[in-house]
């Protein structure tokens, strides 16, 4: 049996799906040869910290209750420095700006030898290089699977399953609040502002709905995989992004009178990243609806290899969490 | 650098796209420090043997001009007891009723201890255990993600990337022959004989279409699914099996108008394993067409993962071929 002694930073919706995916894995777990203690978890109050293992159904219920996990006043990068543990997994909310204290984590992480898997898109965005080279000098895993597309694989599928397959470029519908809005728009015929109220409603779109309805969510994830994938050198500001604010749904009827649908496609290639609203046949398999994410690889060898799940939930992200956390201790 | 020597065992369609495919990818396989060194290439009149290595370039042309690759009279069987090498490649064709000349060489190559890569689905649809009993008594890898969707992959995306996730079902379209049947036929109004013989010239059926339109070719992809996935000790006799044969066009056109197409699903789960004519809504993600494949993996975590591609070709095919052996050779 190995054991993995790791954090969670974050524990909001994602940090705490991963706490609940622990528990009902922990006999999984086990079955393949993996123990794996938690010895804090932190929010942006501050932290529990147990190296016997913190207690994570009374960090949930903790949480619920009060609203914090903190014990005691001390942040992610203090625990990373101060508590012995190998894996950092860390949640914490994207800062497209600045990359937040996800950025923070991270490389104080790295800089004690430690791995990481992450959800956080902002520093991946913003800093790959620096964090992909910092990592590797220090000989630490970082796995990141989840800030693309939620459980919807895409970056082990084409580092692992698709290897030696030359990929030529990816699309994909990668943003679920707008495939949810365009969706919408075209069976209700209703305008943006209306269908954007009611997602607000129903919690598909945020208070906030900039970071996914102007395209700036769909970028951060293109970037992702323009730098794992294609091995650019790229940041946010690479790439030309068109929202959908602007789509009618005269546009949408249109279009699908003449059997296409509109979606917000991304694509990344060796010559270019790009986000916009654009036609897609009915019958194509870029064509799917509601809430799904889905990403079409063009590879040398296979053709088109497309894949379509769920793009956002916190149990679907943290089970791209697990799936990264075996590939790196499970015995294979 | 790793050299792996290896056998070519089945020098039809897909043998030839491996030897293609190995011939492209020579440079990347030394860029991650693996030389696959073919020392025999098997047909069915004889084999070339070089342990040396054998010129694929030049086994391609004699096989296109003369038919056969054959410069000796040696069986697959001989080849994988005499010729020292560590994979077998078999790509024989698919024999449903004793698992024929694949069948033997796999069990010769468990017994010699070699590793297996194959894309021949007989003897798995047939004897999986005995095969995955015997290959683990000789410490022997066995891979075959080429025998169920060609390059749209399966078996390793839930084995590997969604690696923690219980499976709960797959659910598919297994084979293109039948999905672009069918697509004609409403796309058409033809009926199943008209479009049948269409599917001939173009060269989509085979000269006898019974395997893949009696759905006996989904059903073997299918058992290897129970087996490899969820574990069962399944045979080909355990499926119930209706093809597409009485499928009309007034059928599609009906199911149409109600928003639905109909499609030849093959479904399997702990509890049942089933190929039928199912209805399929229009903008669910099962609904491919063309001779596309796709299967939708309802998982306990990552809820549905639906993956499309082609499920044919002997480039398509010998690339998963290709996947398997990185994955078992490659320094991960």
């Amino acid at each position: 049996m190995k054991t993995v002694c790791c954090s969670i930073l974050g524990f909001g919706a994602i940090g705490q799906g991963v706490a609940e995916v622990l528990l009902m894995k922990n006999e999984y777990l086990e079955s393949i040869g993996l123990e794996v203690k938690v010895v804090a978890v932190v929010d942006s109050k501050g932290a529990t910290v147990n190296l016997q293992g913190v207690d994570l159904a009374d960090c949930l219920t903790r949480k619920r209750i009060s609203g914090t996990v903190a014990l005691e006043k001390i942040t992610g990068v203090e625990v990373i420095r101060s508590v012995d543990h190998e894996l950092v997994i860390e949640t914490t909310p994207t800062n497209i700006k600045t990359g937040g204290a996800g950025l923070q984590n991270m490389l104080a992480a790295f800089q004690t030898g430690k791995d990481v898997i992450t959800s956080n898109k902002g520093p991946l965005a913003l800093n790959y290089r620096e964090l992909v080279e910092t990592a590797k000098a220090a000989g630490s895993n970082f796995r990141f699977e989840a800030t693309v597309g939620g459980s919807m694989p895409v970056i082990n599928l084409v580092n692992e399953v698709l290897a030696g397959n030359k990929v030529k470029s990816i699309k994909g519908i990668l943003n679920g609040t707008c495939n949810y809005i365009l969706t919408r728009m075209l069976e209700e015929r209703a305008s943006y502002t209306d269908i954007l109220a009611e997602s607000m409603q129903l919690g598909i779109a945020e208070a906030d709905p900039k970071y996914d309805v102007e395209g700036i969510d769909t970028a951060c994830k293109l970037v992702i995989l323009a730098n794992a994938i294609f091995g650019l050198n790229a940041t946010y500001r690479d790439v030309e992004v068109t929202g959908i604010t602007k789509v009618t749904p005269e546009a949408l009827e249109m279009a699908y009178e003449r059997g296409h649908v509109i979606k917000l496609i991304g694509e990344v290639s060796r010559e270019r990243i790009q986000v916009a609203p654009r036609l897609v046949p009915i019958n194509h398999p870029l064509a799917v609806g509601g809430t799904l994410n889905v990403a079409s690889v063009d590879t040398e060898l296979a053709g088109e290899i497309t894949v379509t799940g769920k793009g956002a939930g916190p149990i679907e992200t943290a089970s791209a969490i697990l799936s990264d956390l075996i590939s790196i201790y499970g015995n294979r």
